[in-house]
């Protein structure tokens, strides 16, 4: 089975402008696989530029930023390497896409490793950003799950988050719960 | 709020005995908080050896193992410091005892962090790894927890696992669910 991991992918246009979005990099053999959604401008970045920076951080705000409208992140130049990393992130990858296999929903572009690099040494996992990231998951889900749901899921997470978080995870989590209340609200006022 | 990190904490007695524990420590500032359970063989050799080391690894199946009775993990011996690491390990930390503040249950040791060194770069979030450790902790709570709480957030767990887990992942979640199965088996014997 492959392995998934959380990140913040980094991909550019031909003019150059950069594009940051959070998505599961699937890690097979030696290859990692990118599969945006279609449409999406990470898919159509990496057609134009087939390159990608994958940046492993522990600052959750930046994934749960990027789902609430708050993508203006920091960066910080690769050396050698024309995409961007975000500049707080743990490591970051160098990605190079070697492979496309087609699909109409998903398709998959799979990388070479050109680089991982170690910035900040890991500090041990910290139950509250699990749980910042399965809200974010749950949050860009909102049409697809029932409520009923959500909620009962966001419940269990939130009691991990309240016994083990700091202030970033907090306000992470506190940005999601704000998108997902406006989500129900604007079902609310359409019912 | 203080921040909880999961990590594996090594910890020796006099004789030089090696225990390792599965712990989440506490950052406090410029320290970090070790607060064993009363009585455990951590708060002994702390007791007896004011010196710890805390292993940030991302091999899940050791934080299963330490509670179902496989605690013989490789280990490597740390630079100028008597208490060893996990061998497989992205980055450990060497803490000394500065202060020990005593409580009934659990007194917390406040500690000074002397080094933490990188092994191997972080890899991005994996949520089968946030799941088994989530089933971990519900491992360890099973006297406490009620059995259909315990169900309905495995099953959530799960889910997550299910979807991003590699072969490490599945066997620690397999570990801590014979452990699970287990106690029940043996509360409905004694019914």
């Amino acid at each position: 089975m492959p392995m998934i991991r959380e990140c913040i992918v980094t991909t550019i246009d031909l003019a150059g402008a950069i594009h940051l979005a959070p998505l599961g990099i699937i890690e097979d053999d030696q290859r990692w696989i990118i599969a945006p959604f279609h449409p999406s401008r990470t898919l159509d970045n990496l057609r134009a530029v087939p390159f990608a920076t994958a940046s492993f951080t522990d600052d959750v705000r930046i994934f749960a930023g990027c789902l609430t409208g708050r993508r203006d992140w920091p960066l910080a130049p690769c050396e050698g390497w024309p995409v961007p990393r975000l500049a707080d992130c743990l490591a970051h990858m160098a990605l190079r896409v070697a492979e496309v296999a087609e699909d109409a929903q998903r398709p998959r572009f799979a990388c070479d490793v050109l680089a991982h690099v170690a910035h900040r040494p890991f500090a041990g996992f910290n139950r509250a950003q699990s749980a910042v990231i399965e809200a974010a998951i749950l949050a860009s889900r909102l049409h697809m799950l029932p409520r009923e749901r959500i909620e009962a899921e966001m419940a269990i997470h939130r009691s991990a988050l309240l016994k083990t978080a700091g202030p970033r995870e907090l306000e992470a989590w506190r940005w999601l719960g704000e998108k997902i209340a406006s989500h129900w609200a604007a079902d609310a006022a359409k019912a």
